[in-house]
């Protein structure tokens, strides 16, 4: 059985570095930041700059609603993708679903004590971060098993609803779910006003993505199509039946895999997809690749100041954690999708800036 | 690697009835009875009686959308899931399905002329029905494997739509697709209507039912969750990326792979479900084991004037075909599902009556 990996693009450095920035937990539970959704002022996609990527969206949505347009789509052909890690929020310093599984290793450990001495368990117990750097793939894939499968739905639903509502960001001491995109968040509106089907793509974990869609998106748990496992019928003891988690992947929903994902998921092309990494590479040609008006764009990281600043194009450093290759530029440069620079086309990236 | 099956209830026997009555090919295209859909007249619900399920229907709708109600539920909560083959159409003597990859062997051996005189293709091209109702399940899997995978899903949902705008029940010499139970179109309607999404759940290629249940029910193909096999991600000649059907099973929608098929593909728990056979048992105890109010209803086939009587309760005939045990009719009982008797709660079965 090979355990459930949320993502493919994670290493010893990242894990290190992301080591060094974990937050001692914070008991309050401060509200979730949907407001930020709410409609704003000065027109559509006020976040945004005037640019080619604000220019890219409208004349994308423009051609896809205009009755009189050779691109015209039915409502009910509407699809637009969107990849969550750097894409709908912020990745750096690791991904959140990696530090939730981490923060989870000693609950479990109470709940199995055998595993108290074992390894990795008793590393990432030790809080030694220099050794929990030194951990192998493998030893992360049991951390990742261990906290993401055994237990029914419903029990990974609460316990990791109760961690997304306290949990935060150790940069700008902020849960996690404040760190969306504000100007996505306003690009997700725009297109579901223009009766677009908005889905969430991630190589993140199917199950812990659709905990907090809704609430921080406003994308159903049904439009979450991510890296997912088998789950197991049984019954419990009065009777009723229930679902375990089960560490066998049933989909890895990175690079090819996430054309695969939309096709098992949604069953047939997206006409706008939102990418920001090699990963997405797939999802965006694919999109692209379709007839009619398409909309690929490319997020980068580059705006070191207000967020960071990753990838070899334009010379930035390139990262384990979103990797933004120059091949995946020139790509963009290539197939025509959009590249969104961070930096010159978002006039603002959070919404408690 | 294992084909992909559409159903599990299927034998020899069931064959053998089915390949007696299989009609010549019909040139003839014949409009989609999408039509039947339309709201009629005659109050809600028109083709039942009145009655416990109809009744049934109408009081879980009600407990659900009151906002006075303990059970009302938000809009964006309201999930209803159906079984497809004997739930909203006709079932017997064959799934339809089965049909269609028996007729589709010519086509792939013209294509593959190495299958010509190779097992199971051979018997099946001869058309002796006798040698060909003896064909092993390990045979009938090879059949489905061929004239389900291998192509791009493009060329398959190509083939698949031009047959079912020409293929025909032997029984009814109609369009399958006009085979759609009347009660049930509305049932659907009735529900969308009260906000809620509405799901098939069938253990029939997820593909294929995807094919028309946008035309024939009004689902879209990211509402169709069914037994699913892997694709391929790849690119033409012309460098365009195209997905091809893997002969690999990576959801066998079926008895407990329905729940968990909704929980892959949906993620939450229903609040009604509709099925007709063994394989939905599943897929009803999840639902109805959830709080509020639930709905859960069984199809009981016995009309066999207006459609076909099949199952042991009351007395019917037990088939391979949409199977009705006993111990499924007293779990209804017992757990509280509705159980649908066709013969007396469908004023009407088809819009063509």
């Amino acid at each position: 059985m090979r355990p459930i990996l949320p993502s493919s693009g994670m290493d010893r450095r990242v894990l290190l570095s992301a080591l060094a920035l974990l937050p001692a937990l914070s008991a309050a539970l401060l509200p979730i930041a949907a407001q930020s959704q709410s409609a704003t002022s000065g027109g559509l996609l006020p976040s945004w700059n005037d640019g080619p990527a604000k220019q890219a969206i409208f004349d994308f949505v423009r051609a896809t609603i205009d009755r009189s347009s050779p691109s015209y789509l039915f409502p009910d052909d509407r699809i637009a993708v969107f990849d969550q890690d750097g894409t709908l929020w912020v990745e750096h310093p690791m991904y959140t679903q990696v530090v939730y599984c981490l923060e989870r290793v000693p609950a479990v450990v109470a709940k199995k004590p055998e595993l108290k001495n074992a390894e990795p368990f008793k590393t990432v117990l030790s809080g030694n971060r220099e050794a929990m750097a030194k951990l192998s793939m493998q030893d992360l894939e049991k951390v990742l098993a261990a906290t993401l499968t055994g237990m029914s739905v419903e029990e990974f639903n609460a316990e990791a609803k109760a961690w997304m509502e306290k949990a935060k960001h150790p940069r700008w001491n902020r849960l996690y779910t404040e760190l969306a995109y504000q100007p996505m968040l306003e690009a997700l509106r725009y297109l579901r006003d223009n009766a677009y089907k908005t889905y969430i793509v991630t190589g993140g974990g199917q199950d812990f993505v659709r905990v907090y869609a809704e609430k921080v998106y406003g994308i159903p748990p049904e439009q979450v199509v991510g890296t997912a496992g088998g789950t197991k019928y049984g019954y419990a003891k009065d009777g009723k039946p229930f679902l375990t988690k089960e560490p066998k992947l049933l989909l890895n929903d990175n690079n090819a895999g996430k054309a695969e994902g939309i096709h098992l998921m949604i069953g047939r092309r997206p006409h706008a997809a939102f990418g920001n990494s090699t990963g997405d590479r797939q999802m965006l040609e694919y999109t692209k690749a379709g007839g009619g008006a398409r909309l690929a764009m490319l997020l980068l990281h580059d705006d070191r100041e207000r967020e960071y600043a990753y990838g070899p194009a334009q010379g930035l450093p390139e990262t384990k954690v979103g990797t933004f290759t120059q091949a995946l530029y020139d790509d963009a440069k290539q197939k025509g999708w959009m590249v969104i620079s961070m930096k010159n086309d978002w006039r603002r990236i959070f919404a408690f800036e």
